[in-house]
């Protein structure tokens, strides 16, 4: 039986690259043999046992590949083509699908909470030599002669996701927009609201590294909130608070900040991971009379939200390789996660090559 | 080899019942049984040679069954369930149905115009004994024990169809919609605009019998072209202009009409199948600065779309029964087309019991 | 100079009827001789202490009358005319207003939060004889003659809070929907989402009259929290959750069971005041990444707004008068005070007669 | 009585410089002594007799300017602020404007088709020294100091114009849009659909200089129609049809290239202004089935839009004075008339100072 090399997750700290059998594609499966992934956040939760998954599993969610082997009732691709799948892999068929929530799939039933996430969290992942594509025909999307590995990887997730809190928080033509936290998906969230036509895009972080990487991306102004009074100054420049303001890091402070941030009628788009209590201090959106909103977003997938992203890359409308700041063999993965971890040595993002 | 019963078009005026083989489902197929069906306005132009379809074809796109067999990759259901098919059956993992359009579905690949539209028109059809479902993940919708197969055939096209125009139009509570033709789907579209919270709904016909089941759909006012100017009439109800009209019989006096009744600032929603060269007077939305929208809708499907309508039925909002004026079994149904098509004896659908 | 009485706010549980002088109309304004008006649960919080108003003012903010006077710059109306004001009385000219955001109003500035409510609140409000109306050409509503003052006063605030809990939830056709709190806010939500097409509308709250009415303004099924689950029963009646849950009290409890009782992709859509630190259990939206939305909304008003809804009434879509159990006249309004506040003898509210 | 030049129309081809009347500011309006105004392809059909405007009218309608008199209810502004005023000046308080649709101003009362447009139309334009402007506090919009004249002045119109094409299109990011005819119109609506994410833009002309032009301001590609089958091309490169199509011209042919470039589903935003019967063929729009929609966007103003404007330029988001090829003094106006329609010498607009 063929074997593959994998990232299997055992516990706490404990993740090994192994000798595990390689999958086959069952119906409405697809095998693509893994080119370049990367470590997502949610991983280092799942190493630090934050975000619990079964011991045994493959993780990672981000792949970039070729087609190995397509299972019946796959049309339209062949062996050998080089495709780009979601961190969100959606039926496409179910009642939350069809109502146009992809990433709250359930899988052929209603709906799932984060049920469109599969890879590496409920099935097998892409931190391996091959990886098993469920619901392929809606996951699988090709990728131009033109664009690079490195240029496609980021659009699986941290791409998706920080676009998605501009387009959540349905940026308009004119729009101040606030964007806390400057990693990985708040510098995407910044390109993001860029992309839309936001006027004045103020990123926020504690990180001079991140910040200067956040003019790059689309910010016309940073602030450190080491140094100022972030909502003050924000309310200064917005001339009495921005239209949308995005949290992406998930912590109390951020979300609040974010909601003070607002102007009235204003619209906190958050893409942050929560634990514990959050908390809406009532004078902070005015007792719930402000009109405001307050909108979560999942990384949206599927074959067709790829090609749109890479549309995006194609264009030159934004360019993601600054933010694959390193490389590794999944030989030494475990060295990526350790950096990646320590956030030294400017790391944003680590590439993975299988 | 197993045989059924079917309607099999051949050409103009030429559609005959015979034994044709019995279909067996594929990967991501289902077979159903055929309890009850009904006749299209389309399958009237298909019969009177006015749209193409192949010759052999089984006609019909409105079936409600019970599942016979089930292919595989097809979960959660079991033979013998009783389901509702749309007329459109979208695949869900294509470029147009991961972008939420459903009914210009390409069956795997991009966009195809009209391409969810399958059954009795690029695939054979429901006035049959037995029915092929493709994608039926996608499209087999359970009927709650308590709807009877008469209560839910009608959801299946021009319900969806008839609701969609209210829908399309972004009908909001106090909108005045005016209706242009009463037929079936006309019907349903002022059911669908009192549904969605228009509080002066005004039907148009110039037939008696309509115009009185007008009424009992959820028109507050009832207009015969017959005897008033439509238009002016209109105007001076709603106060300069209708917020939306919707044209639900595909003709440039109707076409036209609904244009000229809005007000500025407001939506065309347009039903209606064409032929020829429609036109657009310049004076009817001033010269193209009157900030007006036109917008046409085929027949939403699918299988969370079916749930909804049932639900829609279930909650007695809606009954479509009275529209079901006459029933004749599969062996006459060329007499159903014979009396659907001369408008005879208040005949406004018929059900096909199988 | 000529004087009226007038209902003047002094203190924790201090309000006066006093003579005071009558009110003239300056540049854009108008004066209305008040004919009904009712009592808010916002006046009640002024009379307790809890929401702090300038002492000397003339509190109440929902008027229905007659045109006294008009001021330079209001055209279009004439003395004499019967008119309803709308409890929030936008510019229509400032930053908010021209961005369609009017309950936000910065009167001729910027945004202000809440800025459109004044009466009663920052100017002198409707529980008088005489009323001052700010931006008249705004704010008069004419009042069609078959409407009678009743029909319409709840129309103002109310109505316009408890619709539009609805309309901001995006309420659809076969949504199911669930209102917590069957107060008259939440009775009209409630209304507010069958006009809209909900299908499956649950009205919660622990008094059996309020349970009764519920059922009358729209409910398919009620719940009472004193004798069960209401989130796990919502859950099984909805199949995994509500569509859109409104919250229309102001508590965390209804505030957390309201986002508990939300399918993934669910809609919040919050209608109440809130006081003190407002918690998220971060489970009740899956961390952050179940796609839900909690919006919030201040009542709409402005003539357009109350137009259109006194076309609902009109069109006899909703009646309100049920809700209006009482009625005092205005030398007697701190008998309907005490009343109203005690929720004593089936009291939803009170009419005040001038 | 105080004097001003003015530019007066009074008949075909005739328009002459006159010593008129300096205005006075009533209730509500203010006086603006104009520094910079344009032509507008507008102006040219008014002086060509193509559009009908009563003798004796000073025509434009792009006006920048220092205030010079405000009349009675205008607050926040002071004599000698530099503004920028729209050519549409909304009332803000009718119930088109109350429903956010501005441009179709009914100044008070209902709905008026394109009644926004009030300078050059229906009172004294722009063309002169000094300007009245009505609902002046919906409509004067500061410029902030570091913005010249130069720099806003085509936001008033054109680039308020153009970018609505793009709005009303709904553009997302990843989008393909394709716009017919890159006059200053339809350059900005160029510009607007990159602001707004699109990544692939289209422009079409056959002039060399503007399709220069396009690809300055945001096109990825350009095409020549006198020299290849556009439809065909735009199917080719966006692999199907486009997302969106702007039109911005105004004739049958571009309206109906516009719609056979659509892709299924896809939406035509057109902006020309037509004259004469616009066809619609069936085939091009599928008869109706094709879920496409026609959206027709007349200029958006009102202080906020221009507000809003600015931030785009400020921001250097857009830069439109490379479309600002010529400058006349007011006395010279005639000739620029003359060269504007002529369109010789590359000229795109002109600047008339005064």
């Amino acid at each position: 039986m063929a074997k593959m090399k994998a990232n299997v997750f055992y516990g706490k700290n404990d993740i090994r690259i192994e000798e595990v059998e390689r999958p086959r594609a069952g119906v409405d499966e697809a095998i693509i043999r893994v080119t370049l992934t990367t470590i997502c956040g949610t991983d280092l939760h799942i190493l630090r046992g934050e975000y619990p998954v079964k011991p045994g599993l493959i993780i990672g969610h981000e792949p970039v590949g070729v087609i190995e082997e397509l299972g019946a009732g796959v049309t339209g691709y062949a062996v050998g083509d080089r495709v780009l799948v979601g961190a969100i892999t959606p039926c496409g068929q179910c009642r939350a699908c069809l109502s146009g929530q992809l990433s709250q799939c359930g899988h052929g039933e209603g709906y799932e909470a984060i049920g469109g996430w599969r890879f590496g969290n409920t099935i097998n992942g892409a931190q391996a030599e091959y990886l098993r594509v469920p619901h392929a025909q809606a996951n699988l999307a090709k990728i131009p002669d033109e664009l690079s590995d490195e240029q496609v990887v980021l659009l699986s997730d941290i791409a998706s996701t920080g676009f998605s809190g501009a387009e959540s928080g349905h940026i308009r033509i004119g729009d101040s927009v606030v964007v806390f936290a400057q990693g990985p998906i708040g510098l995407c969230a910044t390109a993001g609201a860029k992309l839309m036509g936001a006027t004045l895009i103020i990123g926020i972080d504690g990180d001079d590294n991140r910040l200067a990487m956040s003019k790059r991306m689309g910010a016309d102004v940073v602030l450190d909130y080491r140094a100022v009074d972030v909502i003050a100054e924000v309310k200064r420049l917005t001339g009495g608070g921005a239209d949308v303001a995005i949290e992406s890091l998930g912590t109390q402070q951020t979300f609040e900040s974010a909601l003070r941030s607002l102007r009235p009628g204003g619209t906190l788009s958050s893409l942050g991971v929560y634990s514990g209590k959050l908390e809406i201090p009532y004078d902070a959106f005015a007792a719930g009379l402000a009109d405001n909103r307050i909108v979560t977003t999942l990384c949206p997938g599927g074959k067709e939200r790829m090609r749109r992203l890479m549309e995006v890359v194609r264009s030159g409308r934004v360019d993601l390789t600054p933010l694959l700041t390193h490389t590794f063999p999944l030989e030494k993965i475990a060295d990526a996660y350790e950096l990646f971890g320590s956030r030294r040595d400017g790391v944003l993002k680590v590439a993975i090559k299988t």
